[in-house]
């Protein structure tokens, strides 16, 4: 091989090699599809922080859930006053799931049964969105 | 160093690099916190296909948004229905940002307005939860 060959083969192997690299790792905005469940709670005592602790620590033990693949729980963020945003709510349990049948494993957990069990009477409303990602 | 001891300081050294492993990689729940802007779209020709589509293509244009972290597009999943769930929504925007400042940034890019300009005689009812992971 010719250096100058040598130099194109090294060239074309190490661009082939980047290109292979870029395809195997996924962008920072990919990911998988799947279904997405999303609850929003409005308490009963809307100005008691035990409450409302007490409702976001029963929110965490959600997470042990094997069929919950991502979970965010939050509060109101603090964006601009608009008409279409809708910030009375006091908690948000995002969560993402492989499919239905992944989210049917969720409703019918013991540890989801216990959640409702032990933080039902905290909320006063619940809105729950199913997304199926497309 | 002693067969014996060596092995002992072999163990031990495997497992303290396990256990920084295991540290150093997230679990595939773990997750950056950050701000949760979710938008659900009512069509006002709900019976629209075209309509429909328009709307989840003027959507699909709000992932080159640099400040937009993940983006997800959906429509109603076809969960049990149940009277906490609101299924009566035509589509879904669900993103992520670093923060609040990424949300500011997001809602003023030229490519929002331009989807807003695009597509808002489209929707009749726009509700937005905007959401701060804990």
């Amino acid at each position: 091989m010719s250096k100058q060959n040598r130099r194109a083969f090294i060239t074309t192997t190490t661009l082939v090699g980047a290109g292979l690299a870029a395809k195997a790792l996924p962008s920072f905005k990919e990911k998988k599809k799947g279904m997405i469940h999303h609850v929003f709670f409005w308490l009963k005592n809307p100005g008691s922080k035990e409450d409302l602790d007490k409702l976001l620590a029963g929110l965490q033990t959600l997470k042990k859930i094997k069929s919950v693949r991502k979970i965010y729980i939050g509060v109101p963020a603090s964006t601009e006053k608009r008409d279409v945003v809708d910030n009375s709510y006091h908690a948000s349990e995002l969560m993402f799931f492989d499919d239905l049948a992944g989210q049917k494993v969720y409703q019918d957990d013991p540890i989801h049964k216990k959640f409702i069990a032990d933080c039902s009477h905290l909320w006063d409303k619940v809105v729950v969105y199913d997304v199926q990602d497309l």
